[in-house]
């Protein structure tokens, strides 16, 4: 794994040397009439760590012996607990805690499930019905389907035993009080934004750092305040505007995959980078055979947003689920038609 | 229109500077093994230009005052001639060649214009007759609609008697000797890619540099070997890619608009970027007032892609046209559905 993320690392290292930061203000300042931001120590400040690079909780991927690989190598680690029940994620960061005493981020999702509606899980079915047969499968059988588990008091008391040096959320953020019960045990606290209005209300808050998420992110996009897909703004447009717009620590997330993106997205105004795909062909990924070959043959133009598997937006690989579904999923016509 | 500009401009000379250089060789050199493209200085030597920034050509938005205004500050000013007739165009560059004698890029579109189909324009107007009455037009008088031609013998023409120093293409590149005419006349011949395949294709036909046109980029995608909307790549994963596929120079563009943007180019493998939207705003674009104020009120996520408007995926801001029909048109549900 250290081949996989070392020359990032070190890139980054190299990056914040003395004279870079000379050069990086001088640009800065001759272009804006006002010194930069950029390089700050503010993400590594706040969160303990060597190099600004978060490894994203990626739900389902990531084993603790990744977090720990990437905590003690100086970066990040992020445990993603949305698919794990709060004992599964207790005895997970048990492990983790006696691995490496760096600091460790803990994610949780902070949706809102959704209510079983068995009409529409009958016409899914019925939808889904002639690949079932193709394939084989018994269309009728119980769905042991992943279950995403909202951020809760169960979670929150996890947080509070083992005080990780951050929390992280997606779509948003809990509710007041255990948002309040999280920042008393001392971690930090980050979530991400699509948009400039999204990373205004996060930092409004409380938020200690705010992941600016390109429309290039892998997994579910973070969009909680507009859930409008056809407007969402690629990493090198949304950067620069979260970092004029916020005044805590911006984190760039989204197509950033080598030292190259890392350079960019601190000249963009980051002050840190979170970078999840390039983790997932690191052996402590847990992902299967399939999706590694998936990864190593797939080309740049070969993925695209859809919600046909959560019902939240999200990009991957395309596929055959997404390529017959991906239309009438994310860009379902509930917009006014000229007729009506 | 100095001040819109002249920020990009100066961080962009100050970026040029050896010890700027160094930093960044060494940089890339150790992230990589081996030594970097960056900063390069191949695309102001294959134009002759001074500083790396394309003013983009944005047909129907460009005048020859901006053309010679951008080319005068040591840029590449880029007249648009796809709404041109060839007499406009020649008209046009004179009045350039008389005010400038720096390198100038003139821009045209190499599509295959559509036929004309009586029965799917009624289909459009039945469609859109609600709209004509509401705003009182009438719904059956002509359309003067504004035409898109693309580069053939007459536009050739032109380009053999003003021999501009650069000539760049959209969607793709004309017929092979049509290029070579362009060619023999000395003109750098650009052309833009939205995945790596186009870049390699344009690249292998003779293109001495790609202009690399991320998801974010205004105006029309140029994309020509794929129509898919939904797997298109944002700048900041598209350049690298671009730039490690071609031998020649890489020029960004999407979603830049000022000196982090340009920056941010450079580090990812850039040699030059293609700069639009900013230009807008200048007093040289053509552009009405209503347009003006659109774009000083619009925030990052009011933008969106849509054909509606000449039948090709093109970034605009979201206005009431693209709300009704940006779902019919830009994902044409033609894929084959689970019930088919």
């Amino acid at each position: 794994m250290r081949a996989v993320y070392g020359a990032v690392l070190r890139s980054c290292r190299n990056f914040y040397s003395a004279v870079e930061g000379r050069i990086a203000q001088r640009i800065i300042t001759l272009a804006y009439g006002h010194p930069p931001m950029w390089p700050d120590a503010r993400l590594l400040d706040l969160l303990g760590i060597e190099h600004p690079i978060i490894q994203a909780p990626m739900a389902g991927a990531v084993s603790p012996e990744m977090v720990i690989q990437v905590s003690e190598a100086g970066g990040l680690g992020s445990l993603p607990c949305a698919m794990l029940t709060p004992d599964q994620a207790r005895n997970d960061l048990g492990v983790i805690r006696q691995r490496t005493s760096r600091p460790v981020n803990l994610n949780f999702f902070c949706h809102t499930p959704p209510r079983s509606d068995p009409a529409m899980e009958a016409r899914w079915r019925d939808r889904l019905r002639p690949y079932y047969a193709e394939l084989g499968i018994d269309a009728d059988a119980p769905n042991p389907a992943a279950i995403r588990n909202p951020f809760d008091d169960a979670f929150c008391r996890v947080v509070e035993e083992f005080k990780p040096e951050a929390v992280s959320f997606h779509f948003g953020l809990p509710t007041s009080d255990l948002l309040q019960r999280v920042k008393a045990t001392g971690a930090r606290v980050l979530s991400s934004a699509n948009s400039v209005r999204e990373a205004r209300w996060l930092e409004e808050r409380g938020c200690d750092a705010i992941i600016a998420q390109g429309f290039e992110a892998g997994g579910h996009q973070a969009m909680f305040l507009s859930h409008d897909v056809d407007t969402q703004v690629g990493t090198m447009a949304l950067v620069p505007q979260i970092a004029d717009a916020v005044k805590v620590p911006v984190i760039a997330a989204g197509g950033i995959a080598d030292g190259r993106g890392i350079a960019a997205a601190f000249a963009l105004g980051a002050s840190g980078v979170q970078i999840g795909t390039a983790y997932l062909l690191c052996p402590e990924a847990t992902i299967r055979p399939v999706h590694r070959e998936a990864l190593l043959s797939a080309h740049e133009n070969e993925t695209a947003m859809t919600n046909v598997f959560t019902g939240r937006p999200a990009r991957g690989i395309m596929n055959r689920a997404m390529r017959v579904s991906v239309n009438v999923s994310v860009r379902p016509r509930t917009r006014k038609s000229p007729s009506s």
